[in-house]
């Protein structure tokens, strides 16, 4: 199959030109002006478009069971959903439960997604420790390109990561050449608030927000950052969604650190008076976790991914049904955690991003595509327009607008956080892997014609930071 | 007995004048200009000299069991080496073991204490947490004039408070009024770097500060500062000796967060070469936990004081002589933990305060006891100069100087961390509750002659915080 | 005349104790329980009620002659004002325009202030340079009691002063022990900005904050504070009322460098949806500068009072009627500058301030009175209750209650910033220089009966930066 | 002339891979593993070694008129010496006096550079103002290929530009799409210090840093910057010496503002000890401004380089010789400001942050070419390895030695700042323009074979903030 795309603005994170580009296998093979058709080629006119690697979502829960229950998009309605929004790849996640092999968890996982239509790969959470934990790291790196780790700082007592299992597993991670991730919120505190709170008579999702608040994660993404400081390797917190936590991201950086962060489009979004709406199907479907916050926490997100100190959007897809939240009728702290938006990150990044003057459309192409790409080392193969790289891409009509809803959105869920939102600028053909899978509307997604993605362990800060490992050596005082 | 202070100038923390100073009974009596001489009452002669307030450290150890060893110092020794240094107070710590009553570790300690010779008031450590560790606190606050309580981040497998007991604790304290404080070091990290170090063959004291970074300490003074952000209760960190605790203060501080933070004299002063002396006596005798930093904490410090982010000095006053620093010869983690410095503690804050240009002398009075009476709710029968305060007061001789040295030091120690430094101003004469104690070099302390300060709850940020709570009290959403 | 105050609650900035205090001769006589009431004493009774030191207000400007007419409010009726809200002193500014003899304009000032009924004093700015203003600063400080001199960074092309005038200010006024104070708006930036929306058809009072962005503010906080960093002077901030000034102010003070904050109760309450009003006589009504901002520069505000980063509370008390404000109907730019407000600060500072938590009653004494007695040098003789201070007294009702008015409110001007706020918390008894100056709602205010008070040189910090300047004197290097 | 690059690693700012360069008619004709060699190309052996875009210094002053006396270096030996160092391309000032024509200054250099032998643009001084700079900045902008300039914030009473200067110049800028740059110290301050230390005795060398202190540097950025934030453009800092000016932008760059920080190798490199040198030719060759500092800015300056808060890296290289420092024997404010360093900035850069783990060879190519390609708009022709773009390149040596000597090297300056230094990491071939300029040792630079080359304006940032503006657009409050 070859796809030939015609008369667009190449955009990368780096740069933009006009130039055709040519698919072929899977492949782009060549870029250039004027490029001839290759007979049999399907042609797509981009001509007034960008044509922009497609979009990665970093952070995904296809099927995941949790509180109870089973999200509802599966790999196959996920990847589809992210498809028609212009995301051809997920970094999904495999959660052991503690004390379950983290190799046993893996294979579950690999088996579910299996049904997947576009790119995928997998973080592996460390819920638990002993030297079992310690060996499948290893094999997880060595032989299935898992080249990141992710760490609950939260639900305690169920699969929230202590100091010391993260000392443990960052340390680990480090000498694989892996790199931690962290969800960052004090689960302790959380415990105690979301009990007081209940002991309060506060049972409806109006509390959610107050049992995480903004010091919650404060406190553990820097908490994470000095055990990784101490450890010497780098981090990646995922869902930034405070001052706080972006506080103290900023400041490691400023200190020459290795810390990256991750921030969801609903985040940038959506505040905290969603959780005061009377209605409680509407109210319980925003309760994720991190909450939503305050509207300074927006403007300051924005400023986060305008400086770099944010470096990657996401969504933390993870769909939960009206009838799968009530489960927290009576209790907030049962509503299943989860909200979607694969389908939507790339236009509502475009719209309140580049469309406000925020983000250049190169800053666009880095923080939804490029950036994650480098940080989870599979650039240039993903994440940009280059000969040799996938051929996994979106062609974008700036002009084009829609107005997002449930009613109309692919993903698998009865609910959109987005609802209403008018957007400018969206994706009018997607290519996975070298297959034009949604042209305008249609969408041609297939089950089973995705494709895991191993990624390689050092990615190339790991050879820097192992340089001053060596020179801080410390030595021993010669004593008689 | 009665004493009249002649022709000095009055200091305390807010002005400065002329006044004669008349004690009675133990307390102040009568300030003014050319105050009458009662008969009977001794005569000091303060002329050229400053009247201040004597000094309160907030934060001493004496005779306590540790590490599997007990400190020489005892309570007698400990605070008659105070008022050789115009000390006239001292908080100790009740460091109940984990399991075990408070009350009873309460009471172990009061025995121990009775032969002091100055003011003494004791903090009590939590170190578990069960219901009578509850109800003890109520015991401590309602009966027995504890109004503080502290908690070691550190020290893992012996006395650590995690922060389920920490919350616990905190939330304790706010019903009860009593200050939480804290030992701010992440005990996990210590306890990884410790094993790692001695893995890697650093075994001495060098290895001690590499041990305890300065993240360690950092992030430890971030957790319990956003815990009691969270739970809405001051706290108060103890010998904070980074600039990354102490950024953690200056932060939340200036968001209005009622946080304050104690520097001891050593960390003003020595920095960590001291570890790599080759005299292993010399190198053991340093170690203590916070270890001493880098120089540039040190300047950092001072602004502290000067900029009142920090409010308090204190010394850690905890003394292991050579012998039995000698348990940790081949493992730095076993040697005790502590060094000395009630006795020098003033002289060396005016000496390097005063002298020059840091600090103001009310500025030195301030740090050296006004704010601690005031911390810890004893102002204004202690930390100032008033009628009806107690006659704890130090005549201070500007001019007087000395070398500070182990063979002339009252302290029960061999060693002295400020060995051979020239100070200038010292104390000419100490006034002990309406005794005089020390009069220019000579040393009357007597046995038993010190009081149990009871120290009452609620100090005056408690109902301001009561307010904002009522204030921010949350209400459920009504739903149909 | 002498006074009896029975019953109440002493409040000084450090602590707060039932006591009587007995006034005579215009001083404090004495305190204690259970005074004796002399024969002829007035008697006040306090009982339920806080007696503190009558508030000072370091900045107002009475009868100002300012862009073309005269502030409306004299020094007998802007006194009286302050005396029926509980203040019972201000420090006025004398501005000589550019060329005017120092000392010419402060003979001017202070025949104007003749007619004062509180305390007061004069700051004295500096709005060019040559060798008389040079001679006139030593004049004023040696001879008239000056200890403080005013900075304009704004207002372009009038009595702006450059960084060559501030330069050569600051550093005579480091020889003279004053303080150097500066109203921090950078002059180009605003006179640009004007410029630009006068062209835009901006001419409204909503384009006055417009013209004088937070960016303004900060820039010449910064600059100003630079600039006494590198000369070596305390520096003191006047009517700060930006995140972005506070937080220069913050850093300093962290650094160690003595700079202080005041904060405008206008600042703390108002945000600049004022300027939107559709009424012009009211939106011009609240056109001053700084310009109120928008609400998160309010919360900061308040927390650099909680935190100490801002030390004193004014209101730049400078009042323009309806029709002096219409000057400036069609061009913003000619609007006269000024709000009113000496009559409602301490209620205003009261009510938000300790009544929702945000202060304690000490802090709130601090703020509003001892602290710009210590600053400008004036302490103990005012800001605090001791026997010998100046018998400024305001006793406190907690439970009293108003509503803020411009019917019934004393200042000599047609408009309230605060119309309508209920306050809880006001003065029943205002005591001047000892005399019972107002009784619940009846102010006996007599014109000529204020006392100008002279401040002497050096407050305390001087001497402590003179040692450290003189341990930094740098020295030549030797070369051959 | 066509030149073949075969077995090396290609590094990018983004990627590192093995491939071979083919380089024809001074561009990049093509990349990829195992090409034919053409016949009649030079063969260049690159296996073990890195194929890395040419350096860009975007910082130097060839020739320049300054201080009485011209720089050594003239546009030939300056640019050879960069090619022998593996840079490519140099960005000089054109400077004209205050009242100078900037079209007349302009052609001026042009006619100076055309010696030149590599590629050379131009950043054009705005040291005065009057409509004729307005109008000469649109006609640099639009045909003479300038899309920078600068503002000297010092040299008061010369070149300094002040904030009514600034604010014009800022703003003709933006509508032209050109970038403002900065040299960042308050001219002012270093006016008065000068003048007070030469009072003091203090002539030598060793008073320059002292009359140009960190503080003076840090008031300047930040007026800068917050004069960039209010007129809505993107702004760039050249030599950020200090804490102070990197804190600025760090804190800029935070809140989203478009503002760039260049370092130099120099400053990264040595401290203000330089100035203590007891022999005069020695401290006097360092004279340069900023001065070199205290050490904690170094430290500072590489984690700026690290965190992306500063993206260039430059050498401010201006040559004087012994002969012309002498004009300063006695004054140090009359040594002629600069020193030299465009030969050695990529393998100090290379040996002191690739080689300790700072930084990643990526990371080095972004800080020494691809950063400043972008900023100043000539990315990609210029910056990296890739098809069409200019033969600029440097063959690196990761493995190869030598010590840097003014002995060996090829500027025209008998003075080397970096005398001595052994450094890991050189350049065996550099290929300017297409044709191969040094090899191994051996220079080939023919005078007038360089290249001006013309900047576009509006780098992408531009038109996000022109979208940013129009949103923020002010509107007339309607009034009846």
């Amino acid at each position: 199959m070859s796809i030939m795309i015609k008369g667009g603005t190449v955009v990368t994170d780096s740069q933009s030109y006009q130039a055709d580009v040519y698919c072929e296998n899977g492949v782009i093979k060549s870029i250039g002006k004027d490029l001839e058709t290759p007979s049999g080629a399907e042609l797509v006119d981009a001509s007034g478009q960008y044509v922009m690697p497609g979009g990665i979502d970093p952070h995904t829960h296809m099927q995941l069971p949790f509180m109870g229950t089973v999200a509802t998009e599966d790999f196959f309605t996920g990847t589809a959903a992210g498809l028609a929004g212009g995301t051809t790849m997920i970094i999904d996640f495999v959660i052991p439960s503690p004390q379950q092999r983290l190799m046993d968890a893996y294979k579950q996982w690999r088996e579910w997604s299996e049904k997947a239509c576009s790119s995928y790969s997998f973080h592996v959470a460390v819920t638990w420790w002993d030297d079992s934990v310690y060996k499948d790291m290893g094999t997880l790196v060595h032989e299935e390109g898992v080249n990141s780790f992710k760490h609950f700082m939260a639900y305690k007592n169920a699969i929230m990561a202590d100091d010391e299992i993260m000392y443990n597993s960052f340390s680990r991670a480090l000498e694989l050449g892996a790199l931690p991730t962290c969800h960052a919120e004090n689960g302790e505190m959380v415990f105690q608030l979301q009990k007081k709170l209940l002991a309060m008579g506060m049972t409806g999702p109006e509390a959610h927000p107050l049992s995480r608040p903004p010091a919650a994660e404060g406190e553990a993404a820097n908490r994470a950052i000095k055990l990784a400081e101490v450890i010497g390797v780098p981090l990646y917190l995922v869902h930034v969604s405070t001052i706080d936590a972006l506080e103290e991201i900023t400041r490691a950086r400023s200190n020459g650190q290795r810390v990256y962060g991750e921030v969801l489009a609903g985040h940038l979004m959506l505040d905290d008076s969603v959780y005061l709406n009377t209605d409680f199907e509407s109210a319980a479907a925003h309760v994720m976790s991190p909450p939503f916050r305050k509207p300074e926490h927006q403007k300051a997100l924005w400023q986060g991914l305008q400086s770099g100190n944010l470096q990657t959007t996401a969504t933390d897809h993870c769909c939960f049904c009206a009838e799968q939240k009530a489960a927290g009728k009576d209790d907030f702290s049962k509503i299943p955690n989860g909200t979607a938006g694969i389908e939507d990150r790339m236009t509502v990044l475009w719209t309140h991003g580049v469309g406000t003057g925020k983000l250049t459309p190169q800053e666009f192409v880095a923080v939804t595509s490029t950036n994650t790409a480098k940080i989870f080392n599979i650039h240039p193969r993903k994440g940009t327009i280059q000969v040799g790289a996938d051929a996994d891409i979106v062609v974008w009509d700036p002009e084009g607008t829609k107005t997002i809803s449930r009613k109309t959105h692919h993903q698998n869920i009865d609910f959109n956080i987005f609802e209403g939102m008018k957007v400018k600028g969206v994706p009018s053909h997607t290519i996975s892997n070298g297959r034009l899978v949604y042209i305008n509307g249609d969408l041609r997604a297939e089950k089973n014609t995705g494709t895991y993605i191993k990624r390689k362990a050092f990615q190339p800060v790991f050879s820097a930071l192992k340089k001053q490992a060596k020179l801080n050596q410390p030595k021993p005082v010669k004593r008689t």
